[in-house]
């Protein structure tokens, strides 16, 4: 974890390395504004509710270990079989057992994005495996060509993107699928927000894994929900390497409930959409430059009175911010982030009061 | 996960070899007197419903990364700190992380005795290592001298043991953790059900680790909560290593609830220690030979009419009952387990429907 391990206890060398996740800030104080970690201003379906209160008697027997009812829910919602569905908690889960499946010392090596979402080079590390890492240019184009020529058994892209929100096309997945010779993952957490999805590429290609959750677009970040989709002969390898019983009965329960209230689901997707759409507009207005967002967030590049970018502008306007007690994201580690603040989709009377602090800032600046 | 993987996918050749763990039966229709996997008869705290229902409208944020208020309850309750403390999303992923973090290919091996509980050596075989096995012999006692001189960095033990139940002392755990180089972990399952457990040995030895569950105790297998305590260093390395999120808001907040009804706790514990000594009587009088039980279940010799023991004894009255919708836990693998049956202490109800049905084994034979 850190130079500062002191145990004598003999831990693998590359654990005694390892860094681990850092989340985004999960205040415990109340009163915050909270647009930094990409949770839904909507609660979840009622439903929901419903489902967890008949299953808490039950909580003294073990949870379904196969998941199978909400296995066949979630595959007839995409319109594939069950046995091409595995569960996790949360999507993050998937992307672990994936990654200790694929992923070691040596040439089995995960290729990567960068920027892409941070845990993947966490999820590689704990295998003691290298990176094989394609920078973005700054136009968060797809560079398909270069993906084809890697040489790594399995490949993570997120889609959505994040922390930009830039969506890519099937025509280019489908592009990767015919030309990369390993697995390639697409990280599909924001894909509802997203005018595609790779779903129907799955009964194209059996080198497509696609990872969703129910954090963002269902409103249960704080449930652990997410799911993998594949072809059968590795979802079957993935059972195996998933802790049996790493969905809890509420969980379960309480997953199947919010995928199937489709109007619960319909209402508050197009809420975030058409906020996301007014927000954009707003920023358009100020004249910051924002990428095309086909997520719950937008990654724009403020610019304070005197017209200025950079990194300082960003984590000034960031902090400014956090002193209102409103929370964004701030990414200063890559030089395609640093200018550029992370903002999820709140409420619109929340986006208000976020653009009133930064006419504030502006002002006051 | 099996030889049928026809997937051109790269898998890891360990993870082409891995067989899962197999859980005990989950039957999805009901009328079933379950008595096979250590679940307890009795619900869960109604406190825990009031914390649960208390969490549903915040769903849509993320859990604690941290579990702070948890860990901090547990810590007061085990009287140490909580930088002592991890979460775990049941103890399972505790032994998970533990495992990642010691165990690889080449010298990095798990110690273990078998038998013990199943799940050691499916997580050896995901980080691609080998086991160091230690016999236990028909006794049960615990090989202290062997495992001092075992060169491993890591070593589980279950106290008690499962599937026997026979508990271990903390004299012999004691003289362990003088001699042993490595880490030790007792897997206290079931420690509550027992006269003894290992936790005033952590302010003695940094290498003691302990591994604790809310599945047998607390009546909360379908929740999934678990934690592990060892020392601060290793803790902070732990955090490294789960998933940050790897504790859901229901899950923490139903798990702390639990913790603190001691009232409710205490009722179902000595219920379950009374039906155990009731039931273990009624195997004596039997003339069964039972293994001296210090768990929420008990591992009995069957005998037949005829006086006879064995493997095929112990698995005719296991599908025998089976066929009656009364489900026990049968280990046909190993010489020490394969002419026993494990019973898991339900309600004095159950356990008399299974009395009786064992009368009726008797007599139809």
């Amino acid at each position: 974890m850190s130079d500062s391990v002191e145990t004598e206890i003999p831990l693998l060398p590359h654990i005694r390395e390892h860094q681990g996740y850092v989340p985004g800030e999960q205040p415990d104080t109340t009163g915050w504004i909270k647009l930094n970690t990409n949770e839904n201003p909507y609660p979840p379906s009622p439903k929901v509710r419903e489902a967890i209160s008949e299953q808490v008697d039950g909580l003294r027997l073990y949870s379904s270990p196969d998941g199978k009812a909400f296995r066949e829910s979630l595959a007839r919602y995409h319109g594939i079989e069950a046995n091409q569905v595995v569960l996790g908690n949360g999507s993050d889960d998937v992307l672990n057992v994936l990654v200790r499946s694929f992923v070691g010392p040596g040439r089995a090596r995960l290729g990567t994005l960068m920027p892409q979402y941070s845990l993947y080079p966490v999820l590689s590390s704990l295998q003691g495996g290298e990176l094989t890492v394609i920078d973005f240019t700054e136009d968060f184009a797809l560079p398909v060509e270069e993906i084809c020529r890697l040489q790594v058994p399995i490949f993570f892209l997120t889609s959505p993107n994040a922390p930009t929100g830039v969506g890519f096309s099937n025509k280019d997945i489908r592009a990767i699928l015919e030309g990369f010779s390993g697995l390639l993952v697409v990280d599909e957490a924001y894909a509802d927000f997203a005018e595609e999805n790779a779903v129907e590429l799955l009964a194209e290609y059996t080198n497509l894994f696609i990872t969703r959750t129910f954090s963002k677009s269902y409103s249960l970040a704080g449930l652990r929900v997410g799911y993998g989709l594949g072809n059968p002969d590795l979802i079957q390898v993935l059972h195996g390497v998933r802790d049996v019983y790493n969905l809890d009965r509420l969980a379960q329960a309480g997953g199947q409930a919010a995928l199937e209230d489709r109007q619960w689901f319909e209402h508050c997707l197009h809420s975030v959409l058409r906020t996301r759409k007014n927000f954009v507009a707003d920023l358009d207005a100020r004249g910051w430059f924002t990428y095309p967002s086909q997520a719950n967030f937008v990654f724009t590049e403020p610019k304070n009175a005197k017209g200025e970018t950079g990194a300082e502008v960003a984590a000034a306007l960031f902090d400014f911010l956090k002193s209102k007690k409103i929370l964004l994201r701030y990414f200063p580690k890559h030089p395609l982030t640093d200018r550029f603040l992370r903002i999820t989709i709140g409420t619109d009377s929340e986006m208000q009061i976020l653009n009133k602090a930064m006419d504030q800032w502006l002002t006051n600046e």
